[in-house]
Order: C-alpha cells, then sequence, then structure tokens
C-alpha cells in the first residue's frame, strides 16, 4: 500500500493493518505523539484527505464531531488504506515547539515592573475618616503612589465586595483593584514583529511562566513582501498606513484572543505588552510614517522608545495597560537587535563581542575597547533562500546540513523526509563543503566536471557537477524519479557570494572603526533561526564570518522574542535596553568611502 | 414717564428726551458703558420688552440685526417711552466682572508645568542619521523628553511643513507639535466646581492673561439643592452616578466652547485643566460613587490629588491634555479649601493663622505653633440667605450692608436700587448692630417695641420692631406701598445663631487642640462672596469670628478659583498644594466629646 505524507510529500510504503503512525515512521514523516500508540494523548492527529476515513478507533474519544467530519483521525489508531493522503499539522505551529525556541538566559532575575499585590484594606472609623486611598498607601507604605482613575471608580464597589483585595501596581501608579488575591492573574504580552514573522508571547509576570506562544506570517506581507515594498505602499495613498497599522494590531489581538480562550485568561490580567521590531517595524506598528527610512539619509522620524496605553492603539488589555515599544537604534538597526543584544553580555563595551542578525537585511553589532558599533548591510534574500533557486526558508523538508566525503554527499532534512528545497544554513554549508573540496574555486566558480577530474577531485564528487541552461549545477540530492533533485547552481552560488560579501565587508568596517582585529573577539552571537541551523566551521570556511574558534560562537536562538521578554519580565532588562540603545554608534556605510573597496575584496571566498 | 428695571423692578420717573441711560442713573440701576454716551463702546446693551422699540441711534453698527430684532439697544442712544420696561443683562455674568472676581496675588510667580517651545529641527544627513526625535532632544538639551504616540504619528507632517517647530511639553513629555511659533498658543483652564456656582477661568500660560471666565448654575442642582440630596440622588440607582457626572463635564465643556468662539482659540491649544471642589464635587467629577460620604464615618474614596487624561474624561482639550483634580483634605473639607490655602501664607505652621470658608457648609483650617489643623461643622444655609425668611444669595437686590444710628437705618443693596432681600453678610452686619443697640439681647431674643421704649433705645430704632405672625420681625426697608417691607425677624436671628454657633464652637475646638489663643492670631483669612461683603467689626461683634484687630481680618474673593488659577500657572504651587493637602490633621467634631459643650457655649452672642 502506498501512502503519502503532506506538507512535505514524502511517500511510504505500509502493510495493511499498519497504523498511519507505523507508516510515517517508516517514511521518515515525523508526527507529535506521547502515549506509545494507546490513543489516550491525543497529540498524533492528522487530517486524512483521501483513503479509508472511517473512525476506526479512538477509546478516549479525543476526536470531537467537528474533527471527525473535517478527517482528522488519530494516525496512532487509524489503519492505512492503499493510495491514502495524510496532512500533517505543521509541527511548526504546534505550542510546544513555540515555546522552545524561548529560552531566558541562564542566570536571569525577574522583576517585573508590573506588579500585582494582595492587600487587607482597614476600615474607616469616626477617629479614623481617612480616605481608602490614603489607608491603602499607608498599608503598602507607599506614599508616592497614584490612582488611575478607572481605579478610583472602580474601587468603592469592590472594598463593599471585600475588604481583602488585589493591586495591580507599575511605576508607583495603582492600574487595577480587584477583590480577594489574584496575585497569580498578572499576564504581560512580549511581541516580536518581524518583516516576515510576527510572534507573540503571553507570560505571566508573577510565576516567570511562558504561558502561550503564537507565531505566524506578518499580515503586512499581503501588502508587501520586504520593508521597502511596505513603506512604498504606505506612500500611495493616505489611508495605507492605517491599513498597515491595523494589520498588525489584528493580528496581536486576534494572538491574544486565542490565548484568552486556550489559556482561560481575562483580557483584564494584561497590564503590559513589550513590542520589538525592525524600525520600519516600530514605526508602522504605531501608525507613524516610516516614508524617511526608504529614502536616503535615512532617517526616521523616531529612534527611542514609546510608551503608549494599550487602550489608545486598541490592543486587548487592562484598561490600563501599558504598551513599551522597545527603543531602536538607527533606521535601519532596529528595536529587534536592542532586545538581541540584552540577551547577551554584548553591553559590556571592553569585551570584544560580535552580535550578527543575518536576513534580508544583515544587522552587525560590535564591541570592544570601550566602545559599541553598528551598522545594517543589504544581504540580499539569499540567505533566507528566495534568491536561491531552489532555496526556502528553514522548514519542514529544508536541506539544513550538508556533509561531503569522497564517496558521498550527506544531507539533513528539517523534519526528516525527502528534501525539497535548501535553506540558508544548508545553502552555507553546502557552499562551505564545495570550497573545502575544490568543487568552488576561492573566486568563486562552480568548476566543471571536467576540470574537477583533472584537479583530482574524486569521482563521485565530479559525476554530481553537471551542466544546466545556466552553468553549472551541483546535485545535492537524487530524486529516484530524477524530476525532483535538490541542486545548487552557479548562480546560486553568486547570489550567496554577493550576500556574503556585503555581511563581510559590513564587519571589516566595523571592526577598522572600533580598532578590533579576529584576534581581539572573544565571542561572536548570531541572532535567528539561522544562527540556530549554521554550522559555525562552514560559515567561517565561507567567509561569512571572521576566523575565531568554534567554541566562541554562539547561536542565540529568537533572540528578539527572547528580549522582548526580558524586557517585560525584568524592569532592570527594560532600562539596559535603553542604555543599549544609546550607547550604540551607528555606522552608515554607505556614507563610508572605503566600503565598496571592502565589499570587493570580501568578494572572494 | 415712569420706567422699570429688570430683574431689580427698579422704578424710576424720566422726561420726554432722556435716554434710557440717563433714567437708570436716576433710579439707581447700573448699566455697563465706557463711552460717555458716545455709542462706541457697545456695552450698554440692555432689552426693551416693552415700550417704544423703534431704533433711535445706533451711530457705530454697534446692533447686529438678530440683537435689533430681539428688542436689544443701546441705553446712551435709545429716548424712553412712558411705562417702558427695560432688562438690563446680570452684570454678575458679565465677562468684565467675571474676571474682576480673579485677582493673584502680589508676588506670584508664574512657571506653568506646560511649556511651549519654539525651535528650529536641524535636518538629517548621511553623516547624521539620527532620528527626527533624537534630533529635537539635542536641541531643548533635555535627554529624558519622551513623545506621545500621536505627537510620534504627527510628526512626519508637521517637519515636512516645516523645520521650525513648536513643541508643548508637560514634565518632560511632548504633548503636541505645530509648524511655526505658537508658543502663545499655550492655554489652560482653572475650574472651581462649587455646590451651587461652578467658575470656569481660561488662561493663556505663556502670557499669564485671564482670557476668559465664565460662572453659572452647577448643573447638577436639578437634582439635588445640596450635596447630601445628590449623594442620595447617586444612591438611588446606578446610572444616576453617571448622570451627575456627565452634568458637570458637559457644563464644562460648554464653557469652553463659549470661549472657543469668543476669544477664537482653538481646543487644541488648551493643555491642561485643573479643578477644585469640595469632596464630594471631585468624587462626582470624576464619576466616582460618593456614598460613603453621607454615612458615618464619612471617609471619602479618595483625597489625594488625581491626574487623568482630559480625553478620557470627555473634556474638549488637545489630546494629551492632562486634568489635574486637586487634593482634598477630609471628607467634608475638599481641594477648594486646599486651593484657599495656597493664596495665602498658610502653609507656615509657626504664624498663627485661621482661615474660614462659610457657606452651607463652614471649612475652617488653622495653623499655629507648627501644627495646622481643619474642621468642617454644618453651619446650615443660613449665611447663604436661604433659611432666613427674606433671605437670598449675594446679587443684585440683595441688602449687603446695614448701620444703625440713634436717627435711622442705612442700607446698601448690591446693584443700587431697591432692595427685594437680604444676603448672608448683611444678615450678619444687621444683627451685629441689633445687638450694639440692644435690638437683640446676648440670649438672642429680638426685643419688643415696649422693652426697648422702657430700656431706652431711641425711639426710630424701636418703632421699626413689629409683631409678625411668628414673633417679632425688625424692619430694615420701608417699601413705598408697604407690600414689600425687607425685615429680620426672631426666628431669622434664630436661624443665625445656630449657625454661629456651629462655626465658633468649630473655631474653638481648633483652637483648643492647637493650643493657640485670639491672642495668638495674626491673620483671619475668610474666603468666597461672603468675605468680600461682611463687615469685620459685625462680625466679631456676632461672635463669628474670634476678637481680632479688625486690619488683620482679610477677605480672599474667590480663594478657591484664584488658587486653581495659581496651580495651573505654577508647578511649584500645585506641588505646595499637595504639601498643604498633606500636613494638614483633620479633626472630626462628631468625634469629640467636647463639641456639644462648645456648641451650646457659643450659642450666646
Amino acid at each position: 500500500m502506498k501512502i503519502t505524507f503532506l506538507p512535505q510529500a514524502l511517500t511510504g510504503e505500509a502493510e495493511e493493518g499498519e497504523t498511519i503512525l507505523q507508516a510515517a515512521i517508516k517514511a521518515g514523516a515525523s508526527i507529535d505523539g506521547n502515549c506509545a500508540g494507546m490513543g489516550t494523548c491525543g497529540k498524533c492527529k492528522v487530517k486524512v484527505l483521501s483513503g479509508n476515513k472511517e473512525v476506526c478507533r479512538d477509546p478516549h474519544r479525543k476526536l470531537s464531531e467537528q474533527e471527525i467530519e473535517q478527517g482528522v483521525r488519530l494516525a496512532c489508531c487509524q489503519p492505512v488504506s492503499d493510495g491514502m493522503v495524510v496532512e500533517i499539522p505543521d509541527s511548526e505551529t504546534t505550542a510546544a515547539r513555540k515555546k522552545r525556541l524561548i529560552c531566558l538566559p541562564e542566570g536571569f532575575v525577574r522583576n517585573a515592573a508590573v506588579k500585582k499585590i494582595f492587600l487587607s484594606v482597614p476600615k474607616a472609623s469616626l477617629l479614623d475618616q481617612r480616605s481608602d486611598e490614603v489607608r491603602i498607601r499607608e498599608v503598602l507604605d507607599k506614599e508616592e503612589l497614584t490612582f488611575s482613575g478607572s481605579v478610583l471608580r472602580h474601587m468603592p464597589k469592590v472594598l463593599k465586595e471585600s475588604r481583602d483585595v488585589t493591586l495591580t501596581i507599575r511605576n508607583n501608579r495603582v492600574l487595577y483593584i480587584e477583590a480577594g488575591d489574584k496575585a497569580k492573574e498578572n499576564y504581560g504580552v512580549a511581541v516580536d514583529i518581524g518583516t516576515t514573522t510576527v510572534v507573540v508571547l503571553l507570560w505571566n509576570l508573577e510565576t516567570g511562566e511562558l504561558v502561550q506562544a503564537e507565531s505566524g506570517t506578518n499580515p503586512q506581507g499581503a501588502y508587501g513582501a520586504d520593508v521597502i515594498s511596505r513603506i512604498t505602499y504606505a506612500m500611495e495613498q493616505v489611508e495605507n498606513l492605517e491599513t498597515l497599522h491595523q494589520a498588525i494590531l489584528q493580528y496581536i489581538n486576534k494572538a491574544v484572543e486565542k490565548f484568552q480562550k486556550e489559556a482561560e485568561i481575562d483580557p483584564e490580567h494584561i497590564y503590559q505588552y513589550v513590542v520589538v521590531g525592525n524600525t520600519t517595524m516600530s514605526h508602522l506598528f504605531l501608525g507613524v510614517d516610516p516614508s524617511q527610512l526608504a529614502a536616503s539619509p535615512f532617517a526616521p522620524v523616531f529612534t527611542g522608545s514609546v510608551q503608549i496605553k494599550a487602550e489608545e492603539l486598541g490592543l486587548k488589555a487592562n484598561k490600563n495597560a501599558v504598551v513599551y515599544l522597545a527603543a531602536n537604534i538607527a533606521g535601519h538597526v532596529g528595536s529587534d537587535i536592542t532586545a538581541g543584544i540584552i540577551t547577551t553580555d554584548l553591553m559590556d563595551c571592553n569585551k570584544g563581542h560580535l552580535f550578527i542578525d543575518i536576513g534580508t537585511n544583515g544587522e552587525i553589532v560590535l564591541t570592544g575597547k570601550g566602545r559599541a558599533v553598528a551598522c545594517s548591510t543589504a544581504a540580499g534574500p539569499a540567505f533566507e533562500g528566495s534568491s536561491v533557486k531552489q532555496g526556502m526558508r528553514a522548514a519542514g523538508g529544508a536541506i539544513e546540513r550538508v556533509e561531503l566525503s569522497e564517496e558521498e554527499v550527506q544531507i539533513a532534512v528539517i523534519g526528516g523526509g525527502k528534501p525539497i528545497g535548501i535553506c540558508g544554513s544548508g545553502i552555507i554549508d553546502a557552499l562551505g563543503e564545495m570550497l573545502r573540496f575544490g568543487i568552488v574555486d576561492k573566486s568563486g566558480r562552480l568548476l566543471s566536471g571536467e576540470k574537477l577530474a583533472k584537479k583530482g577531485v574524486c569521482e563521485k564528487l565530479a559525476e554530481r557537477v553537471r551542466p544546466s541552461e545556466k552553468g553549472s549545477e551541483f546535485v545535492l540530492y537524487f530524486s529516484p524519479d530524477g524530476k525532483s533533485d535538490v541542486v545548487l547552481s552557479q548562480k546560486d552560488v553568486r547570489e550567496v557570494q554577493l550576500a556574503k560579501a556585503a555581511i563581510s565587508a559590513g564587519i571589516s568596517i566595523l571592526m577598522k572603526e572600533a580598532g578590533i582585529s579576529a584576534d581581539d573577539l572573544e565571542r561572536i552571537s548570531i541572532a535567528g533561526a539561522f544562527g540556530s541551523y549554521i554550522r559555525n566551521t562552514s560559515a567561517i570556511h565561507v567567509g561569512l564570518l571572521p576566523p575565531i574558534e568554534e567554541d566562541k560562537i554562539v547561536s542565540l536562538g529568537n533572540s528578539a522574542g527572547i528580549g522582548a521578554s526580558m524586557m517585560l519580565l525584568s524592569a532592570a532588562c527594560l532600562a539596559a535596553s535603553e542604555r543599549a540603545a544609546g550607547n550604540i554608534e551607528h555606522i552608515e556605510l554607505a556614507a563610508r568611502e572605503d566600503f565598496q573597496e571592502e565589499y570587493m575584496a570580501a568578494m572572494m571566498f
């Protein structure tokens, strides 16, 4: 029996009586589940698109009627049928995985600006007629406490219900009052607005628990895939800015609505948002015209942090909740970088430390010898896979690692199974290996099989180089039917070459500016998904990173989301982010006369 | 020819050819005007209700078509006709008079929290790509400046129009940005919410000019004349609180709309409100349930100052304007008293100083020997004239002064003309004089004409005492037809006696509490309209005030309105008001065992 697994289009053979789960394992498709096929955990739900849909087993009633209607079945209980097509829910979107991406640094100390305090308010008497407000100040021993209008309006009713109340306080301002002990219902939301992906994280500020996580495509993408096309759209007519502004706010609100349902929290208990993003995303989030960012001299309207009431933006939260939009560094170095910085020890400017966030733009921060400098450089979309022929984002089916030996090519595919493309880290890895074996020379030329044979490159590898319409290509994966091979072409190599040159030249300029050499570097931190998958040796081999001992290279994961969470959970981190953004000197590469020279020099591998 | 002037119902004789103005002067009716009858100032407009309405002269076209239609004429140009009835616009409501009531103390130094600054924002270049926001901080040398969201949204457009802009800043927060020099368009509103009367004052915070003033009846009066009846109304059903809350807000908004029209100001240029009132009015202004104030132990929900955005209350102003509701002292000693205090030097607690605000409640503050104590005492409505048979508020037609001699009774009437009643200061004055001549004895008995004759009180005065339905009465004014005499009856004297006993006992308790005697007093300050009209000797004679040299008694005028204005115009005064309210110890008379005793003792004149 044949069975196909989507979205990776993995096909496998299965025998009568086998379950979908057993067939998936054989085909290399990954399905969640942790009850060893007992049907108790309900985590292995898949959707049967065609084939026998009769519900065979659901011993613990894990399937709702609606799910049954939609063809959702338990993979561990449902037998295969011939020609069956099964869709596995995108495991990157499951809550557990999303949460796993957010890992606060060791030694992080929580001390959120928002605090909830349970207290007993003494009753008044003729001998003590002071107001309830004064009484509360006394119990808390906080002379400087002020009350918002809505709290004062709410207070008499609450105190009539109970003299034992919970106050929510932020910076000596009382934001909320409730009867009874509600100290644990203290939530905050950290948001990382990427141009492509938005991550929304619900934290319990009292317990420090990451309660819910949601990520997905930035809905502004419908109006332009990248920053420049979105700014262009905003400039076309006045309403467009509002459209982009509302799109991101609505996305966040929908995520919060989902949290509300799934974690059963009351939005009244959300008291703070911390939002990070690149400078354009920050402008659009606030509804500020970003057009200055699209033309020289690229000066933003604002870079500092902004505090605004959630109510003013229409974000779901307590009436007095505050939104903190973190400080940007410059027009093309945003608060996502600021957030990334506070996840590291980059605040100590005396330590040689390089921080890189590689995407369409490469943002680079370098500290050392008492200075902190930053720049951004247009790496182009090569590292995100989109200018590479078979490039794709780091998602299921992408080749993320490549290792060459004299005999063969070994590839690792995200999620297992057959590869359908190659992501940024895979591209760097493949190129690094091809350089190591001389398949690509220092100038970036992909040598023909003939030349390779002459140079003595082993036959098995040389055979993989074949001519195509536009120059040679190297086959990373031969598909059984020959129709869906995964290759890296001469043109792909050139794209990567340009991108790596831009990053590399940026690093050189910063090192020159700060008077720091590769030997001075004690650490290189790499932000984002790219950093999680990249193989350090390959990155150095390709020349993307300066030569440094491999163990000094650290991957930070989603440092923007982690940093935003830290600001939410710690007033000290929030203050540190202000200092970090303020201390960093931005270097405009376009204004440097030596940039072109460095760029040309960096072109060689 | 006969002519009648309303609303005081003054009648006079006039000769053919005389103007209305000339007839008014003869009849003792006061009409504004300052062009000596040239018809150029247009200030003497009156409404002809009956008689010859033909427009005789209007040489400088001061009358609009609508006014002509309504019968409005220039009193200096219009001749009288027989039987004419003319309505003089209530002079207490004319803008000039209203403004005259507000007089800032000598030596007052302006330094408003809200500042407008005109500056030039340098353009960015490739060598200086900092954001506009950072650039502004640098020009102003204010590292700590933060920007509100709406200012950031507005900023790109404004800077495109002009790099020369005016910023409005309050406590290091930028509230507004405009192209060009708008530094002088900086307005604030001071509001004094009395239970009976509301005063709204529009100030130019840059020039210190009182631009417009408006006062009128508190519209909450429709739901209860006094504090207790309004609280009762608020407790009847939930919506009633909102009704009272909205009534006062709408009154203020209407006043501001009027200012907007008359002074041609843009509400966007109003950046701050300072609001004072008694504690119940403060609760209702914010929409906070005042019911706790109606029952023992009378503890308010709040007493401290409250800051809230004008937008949240729906008050007309700039989007980022702030409303500052001044600090109350206790449940029955409100922020109107706090405001009054800062108009005096009462902050120095080492000086013996007594501050009294007499209305339905008498609020008393006493300082000396390092302490500041306050109480409120239910004086009843006698001093506001409403429990006195012919009592009335201090308005046109009220007897405000009374002087007795052996031969006659001299009276002064507000606005001149015939008296129609007697106001608080007139009552005290009359009583003081009647005590001086032995017409009323120390126990408060109004002696009969017979007894007076026996005691040797001169005949002319004794004749004025006549029997009435309820005991004797003393005739202050004999009307020509005998139908509208103004008298003070035995019952009136008793009412005043009770009221004065309450005030006097309150003063005694405070003096006892603070260990201060009348000899220690360096000053007595009297707040409100009552203080403006009262004759000090009479107040002492009646026993309302402790015996003190007359020149140590100071009338403060509308000290609540003046104090609110000072807080608006000076951040230092605002801070002082917080300290003042915080330092004063409130003494609850109902909790004092010695109050009844003092009260009984104070009953004697």
